[in-house]
């Protein structure tokens, strides 16, 4: 089969032939890839940033954002067939472990993050395990829905996490409307009644997030802070949801959180810095945000297959995969990448 | 009367004769004063770290840990009578705000805080409001539980809000087993049955940790960051109740802290400082703490009146309180030092 | 000024001249009623049936749902002004107990009940308290809110507590569509993206339902435990709502939950028989619901300010209580009857 | 093997010679039985009472509380090994329905329940899965812990949903002392430090009580509910778990629960009937209780190991299982009786 595979660190991957994996273990299952979603994270492995982290040897296939056909099942799968649309969950799990069993499993003590640590999406079938299938209404196109595995969940994870403090009268900041960012805006609407602000430097992502229902939208052009302070009588939000986190845009974010409010870091690469009298005498919370459980992004599919949450996408043939990543990281992207058969 | 007058910063404070404060609103309350407690934050204060922050006009009474009995009530004041031994919730709060009502009421809009914004109680008699006013079994002493009026109660609040995350086989550790710690300690044997470590620099401090119920000591000589992980698996502690939160000590106390975790500051005086990608990647909260609420201080006295919280105090009269702040500057007080009429 | 005042049980009230209403202690507050909700419960009462639980001694006006202008106030309330446009908490509490501190004021153990208890605001003017005020923009009309001040508050107060077991993916059922089921609803689409499914015995009321936001709506027919099992595959519903709870419906609606499930009891007037082996065997929940807190009522208010909660309202004259009364009676009142200066 | 089999319901059981049990699916493990606990519920099934709920086919093996060692495994089985020590969470779980990944396992919709439903624990051999099996430290003897397998697993459930309502200052009623009761004691002391009162018919089981950590004991003579009013003001208790609920304890124990207090069913038989206005007026809630979680377990387990639960248990060889049911049923055995191989 044809995959998209990375040979070296700070070189372009390569679409070649490689075989197609068959089921081992009793829970194995093997999905036919209907759309694989192209993150900017793919952008970092191949730049070497998760080297360390992930250990992975190379080469290897890349892509964790899928959804597809069961193509193959090990002998005690129960709960998919071959035939079955399925969206993936990112990480395999192993639901023996104290966090799989408290619904909490990605923090699962045995976990794998295929296209990360292993095999990954960007091709034609993905070995995964039945703990990770999610089984979708047969009509549903994978093409359509696979950025919800990975943008989506960490987006809804966040949000989720978030419900109880945003009760009518309170103010959620989300800070980036990009591709996790206008997911969360619409959970937000799902979800809650509070007053959403959005922040983004870019003014079409603002008209986006209007559309999608933002209340107030701000201009990120460094007055930011005041803007939300001045929005919020100068107090700041209960809730601020932050997925820039880096180029100081933390630093910023957390300015925005009001005493006893709570900070979500969702966004990665910056450095937080705080003094800890800040911490104690406004008794504000930061709030670290990781993917999200498999029931997580089995809620996530209701909110789409409901229509409460809807995806920009750009489809791209998995044979144009280096397209799709050059124009991702050339900022030619609206919504979301994703590979196709 | 006698009271404890700053008259300046960076000098000390002056024992002069003042008039009595006498009840002008009908929620007023005027209390003599049993036993005041001497923090270090009394120190900073004197030393001019909360001029900004406070706002508060010279001369002033400081003191703001205080018990004693009523002496006077406004005309509208319905929980207690001339007579009633109370201890004193250190803010006053309004009753009528968002927060008060929400059981929440040290973040309350108008709050005030005798002995940091107005006069405090190192005096013969404080002004405070019926608010305030937690009545106490009339044989209690109030020199002898002071001391929980703010070290208790800011103790009390951490822990009460770890209490969920500390399941029987969780680890917390508390960092700093000085006034507040020691507090802590006796708190979580109370209220859990998770495992206890506690680290300090000091070892007669690990020693009184120990009888407290510590089931784990650890000397903070540097290599305790490794030590609570050997102890936990190398995964670090479900829980980390920092009461130092200075000179490093909150880096440390992060970095003990395992994944899907919860790092308390309750100690202040540092920076903390984390790449993002180290609270998204493993999911870790910082958790900011601020005294706690009426009723936060209405339960840990039930704690001390059935003995299960127990305070270490070096008493001083009134007029020795330059001692006191003295002895404390030095590190000569063991628990905590009490000034009594 | 002019009062509905009832002299006897069992006989109609009459509308009469009586004595405004004084400010007396400090917190006290007289409001120029602007609208004055009519309930099922004014009903009740005269009937008797509150005799024993309220103690109230009669004559005395009824009336417990309330809006309107604040007329006079006592030397303390610093939280309204005279002029003020404000819905009236239904009860006044004190604002000291644990109940009203720890977030709960509707078990506050001082409450008083105007209408209920002692006199309400079916007349010109209502003695109430500073704490039951909430201050709305001042160009709200009194008379198209003052439904929320009780029915409004029990219906949301209920969704409130019911949210965290509505996450997407489940089923609620509101069992009942009128006065406070049609307030529930839009509560319910407001907050959560649940699955509502209403039951009631009024086809008309299921028109509205649906308008208001129902996904389905189901006859009450003698068939409708069957028809919600059929909607929820066999299984029940994670949540009722029962703002019926008589004439068996409770048990009706009991029977709709499912295992792990929540019966949360609105309504009454029934007897509600469970054989404990059903509760152990299947781990479900019965929950009572009494009002609501003042910051619901708050949230409400928003929900309601921002057309998220509409109301449908008949007014009459003050003059004509007793119509409405009858009215409301005998069915013939679509929405709440609103009594109006 | 040897094993104790019901041929016919309202005959006794008999021990008689079956063939052992043997791995079949990857995730089957044989355990050999080294403690198997005897339950009133084994009583019940005897009567018949379980005949139309378990649906189980006669002649079938008995025993639902279970600890032992591992004998033979499935191929994909990974989480223990021939020769570990293990008790058996009592049923057995799917790991793939919502339930089971929201950490709510004894929910889950593919479960079986050994003992009740299929062959049970009173044998020399056990068939189960890898997800029911709680590793031990290597010496515990599996006769000393299986009561916790059911009996202590369904009092720790119950007292674990219950801690967040336990705050210092509040009473927690313990209705029945016995199996269970004497276990929820235990758990009560070790996770709160409520006043526990405990209320029983029997003087011995009370000075049990005592010694395990009760405040207050209470003779069940018939004034028992008067007793319990008079220990709390009046009020009733914020908790009370219920471990008899029939022969109108059910009714009594709904009595003593105070306003906006919650009644813990735990035990079964009667049948409880309440008005609804009961329910709405004082906003109580009645809690349903069903075994527990696999993490329930693992915790409960944590508490035995480190001595904070402690079990009071009669020892019988397999070969007198007669004598141990016949025991039971005379009310000769204190504490619980197990069977031994």
């Amino acid at each position: 089969m044809k995959a998209v595979r990375l040979h070296e660190y700070h070189q372009q991957p390569v679409v070649e032939e490689v075989p197609e994996p068959v089921v081992q273990g009793p829970f194995d299952v093997v999905v036919k890839i209907g759309g694989a979603g192209v993150c900017r994270t793919d952008l970092h492995i191949i730049e070497g940033q998760w080297a360390d982290k992930s250990g992975v040897k190379l080469p290897y296939t890349i892509g964790h954002e899928n959804a597809g056909w069961v193509h193959e099942v090990g002998s005690a799968v129960s709960n998919v067939e071959v035939g079955d649309t399925v969206i993936l969950h990112p990480t395999t799990t192993c639901g023996l472990c104290h966090a799989c069993r408290a619904g909490n499993d990605m923090h699962c003590v045995e976990s794998r993050f295929p296209g990360i640590d292993s095999d990954g999406g960007m091709a034609e079938y993905l070995l995964t395990s039945a703990r990770s299938c999610i089984k979708l209404a047969p009509d549903t196109r994978p093409e359509d829905v696979a950025a919800l595995a990975d943008a989506g969940i960490t987006a809804y994870h966040a949000v989720r996490k978030a419900v109880p403090l945003l009760y009518p009268g309170t103010v959620c900041v989300v800070n980036g409307a990009g591709g996790l960012g206008h997911i969360g805006i619409q959970s937000l609407r799902a979800l809650t009644a509070t007053t959403v602000v959005v922040v983004d430097r870019n003014a079409e992502a603002l008209d986006l997030a209007a559309k999608l229902g933002a209340d107030h939208t701000v201009l990120a052009d460094g007055k930011q802070v005041e803007a939300v302070l001045d929005l919020t009588g100068g107090n700041g939000a209960e809730v601020v949801l932050d997925f820039v986190a880096e180029q100081g845009a933390q630093q910023d974010a957390f300015a925005m959180t009001r005493p006893d409010g709570s900070y979500f870091v969702i966004g990665y690469g910056g450095t937080l810095s705080i003094p800890t009298i800040d911490l104690i005498s406004t008794e504000r919370n930061v709030v670290g945000n990781l993917v999200g459980t498999y029931n997580d992004l089995v809620e996530l599919m209701v909110l789409a297959q409901s229509g409460r949450v809807t995806l920009h996408t750009k489809k791209y043939p998995l044979d144009a995969a280096l397209d799709a990543l050059a124009d991702l990281d050339a900022g030619r992207v609206r919504g979301r990448a994703i590979l196709t058969p």
